[in-house]
């Protein structure tokens, strides 16, 4: 039985088989996607420890879901019938900060923003800041490759990993990457592990690369009447080569909701606000943030400006971050994903708008516009399944818009369970071919989270 | 036979079979490595004829290899016995360049200088910057992950790739990645095929990332009167947290030979001339040059200061690009590519010279010091059999200390076949495992590039 090997291979206190307590580990934060009941949860503290597990999985062929905190919102980490669910939370030590090599070696347990702050405190910088970043891990960082708001100048966790220490699906304890500033030795193995949502190993250490701290932010806001203006604004701002370390947008949907959970006193008098950020030092950077302002007029804001309050642009963030929980409170969020060309943002707002009327569909916008990572929010009222099937077919006709215009299915979250159909649609079917030849090459027996992201 | 399918599949114009012309087509610049004799060299010039010769050689089970410039330092692209070489030269279309998305989409066969010429006229550049940059292809850069002066800064040629179209082992024509700024659909495999060497698909397009053109830089040049000394100055300014645009090492040896060459009438009255550069704009570049400058005189600098004279300084640089060609000119160069911790430059270079010395071999010093690629240049005189012997000895100490050190057998050349052994070393078993599954997964038939990277 693999319980019998689990309390022989692992200290009792890793195991949890109480159903209260499982309720917990059953899924992540995506609305509607299904998941199973688990056989039992583990909590390992070592490598050796999951490596334990997952030999126990391989020996009994039993499927194994890894999971961080539980934060994505594609269904990555939902629990499969009678298998495992691996918590890292235990597994949450810093385990170097090193500035004259830039980089940190981290359990995959660590919260996103814990590495920040003990960053920080070398005068160094981890940038990936998925809007999570409170409470997700970077074990689950990498799994799903998050993004966040900054990854428009500084890119998504792919570009700060370097090393990994990994679980195979053959149970063996290996190192992939590396710790040198550069490496080409055999083929780029970490990163075929990230984004990979726990199907082709199990991360159990994590080394990435660091930057210097930034120079204080410049902010822009602007008020615009549609969010298809505000998308002309974004287009804008791309097209006059400018760089924004952000370039947020979120509806008023989204600014009450936050208001009335924090009570923050937002400014909720327009329809959309825009938030541009510029970390350019010196006078560069306060031209770069006048000439933001200046596409924003252009693209019809009512009313923008450089915000001279770091306050108050504090809250404007803050707010964008909170947007998502604050919705939920609301009811259940179905949350998009899409990426388009920045050239067809405004586009894509527009049919987005036009698919949440078709379907009479409450759909609330936060995007990470610069880069044309779009979150539509689809929003129904708690128990209502008429609404519910409407928000699922606007949820298909905005993966439809999305790869019509050049798009993916997913920018940032991944493919999970929510958008295996849309990854079918949108990999020709020999690179589906690909992915499985992949998968079974280093997960022979398929214990690793089977049933996520390769369409069956 | 596979000429008659080749014939019937291709154009005439496109077959090489003359022994006078395959005989430029036989092997990269890396001495000492083997290299066979082809059946037949083709030169398509659309993917479809490239997937035409993929299925002939799936066909006949005949061997693959693709080259581009053939500047690799690794014998990559070296032609194996009876096997096709695939020249991707008549492919040299640069066929979008894209301002608003900042992106570029090119065949394999253009040449890097010529992309970075096409995008400095939009005022966009890519970064990438092999000292080959005058004559090797973006297909070879992508294929070796190609690294440059300004990775220090910028990052390699992986960090600017979006999107390839394939030619897969098994004959079908995929796109991998993407043309968003962002999206996590699916396995990387587009990043996989960064750095394979050929051995998992044949690359017949390429969509990479573009920056903005950036502000002139600050050169800072320093004289050492040991390689050593100019290690120590190279830690300190990543001890002092700079970031150097570039930060590169040149010897006398080197100096000597490009003088000798092209008459530069440059200063050789050091042993070791350090290389600074920062792109930063401003007031903090100024400030940052003067940094540079502070650590390469704490480095022990016999002579150091900030050029003031953007010709000499470009004058310096173009030395160090010309660096192996001219030491090529003197007799048979072995050239290593091992990548270090940067706290253990120093260390390394003090190293190589011991093994200089204990082997009796004239040994050359280039490195992209900032992020502790060296490039050790073991030189010996045309016919002298026991020399090359002693360079081979001197070659593996080489390889075996950058591992003691924490280093990786190479930084940016590729395993090709001159770093199979090194790859054995560095990466464990089951590492070797796990590239092997890939292998067997994506190229079933073992046609493409076989011997290469992956160790017996």
């Amino acid at each position: 039985m693999l319980i019998d090997d689990l309390r022989r291979d692992l200290p009792a206190d890793r195991l949890v088989q109480d159903p209260d307590v499982i309720a917990g580990y059953l899924h992540d934060d995506a609305e509607w996607a299904p998941h199973g009941k688990p056989a039992v949860v583990v909590r390992p503290r070592t490598a050796e420890e999951v490596r334990s597990v997952v030999r126990a999985c391989v020996r009994h062929r039993v499927p194994l879901v890894t999971r961080g905190a539980g934060t994505g919102l594609s269904g990555g980490a939902n629990a499969v019938d009678g298998g495992v669910v691996l918590s890292t939370e235990l597994m949450s030590a810093i385990r170097e900060i090193n500035p004259m090599e830039r980089l940190a070696v981290v359990e995959p347990g660590v919260v996103n923003d814990d590495l920040r702050a003990a960053c920080a405190e070398h005068d160094l910088w981890y940038p990936p800041d998925p809007a999570s970043a409170p409470w997700s891990t970077i074990g689950g960082n990498v799994a799903t490759n998050a993004g966040g708001l900054c990854c428009v100048k500084y890119g998504v966790t792919r570009d700060y990993v370097l090393g990994l220490q990994v679980v195979t699906g053959t149970g063996e304890l290996v190192r992939l990457g590396r710790r040198t500033a550069k490496g080409v030795a055999g083929y780029d193995l970490a990163g075929l592990m990230v984004g990979s949502e726990g199907t082709l190993g199990v991360i159990t250490e994590v080394t990435v690369k660091l930057r210097p701290l930034r120079d204080p932010e410049h902010t822009v806001a602007g008020y615009f009447s549609s969010v298809v203006d505000a998308g002309r604004a974004v287009a804008a701002v791309a097209d006059a080569g400018l760089t924004p370390s952000a370039l947020e947008l979120v509806d008023r949907h989204c600014l009450a909701a936050v208001d009335r959970w924090k009570n923050m006193g937002l400014a909720v008098d327009a329809d959309v606000v825009l938030l541009g950020r510029t970390d350019t030092p010196g006078a560069a950077g306060e031209q770069e943030a006048e000439r933001m302002l200046d596409c924003f007029h252009r693209g019809g804001a009512t009313w923008a400006a450089r915000s001279t309050d770091q306050e108050e642009a504090d809250a404007l963030f803050a707010a964008r971050r909170l947007a998502y929980p604050a919705l939920e409170r609301l009811g259940p969020v179905l949350t998009e994903d899409v990426c388009v060309p920045k050239a067809v943002v405004p586009e894509m707002l527009a049919r987005i708008e036009a698919t949440a009327n078709r379907h009479d569909t409450l759909i609330a916008n936060i995007a990470h516009a610069g880069d044309g990572n779009l979150h539509p929010l689809l929003i129904t009222p708690p128990g209502d399944d008429a609404a519910r099937e409407r928000a699922q077919a606007a949820f298909h006709d905005i993966i439809a818009d999305a790869l019509d215009l050049g798009g993916t299915v997913t920018g940032e979250h991944g493919v999970g369970l929510l958008k295996r159909d849309g990854l079918a649609a949108e990999l020709e079917p020999a690179v589906l071919g690909m992915h499985r030849a992949v998968k079974a090459a280093l997960d022979p027996h398929g214990i690793l989270n089977p049933g996520k992201v390769i369409p069956d």
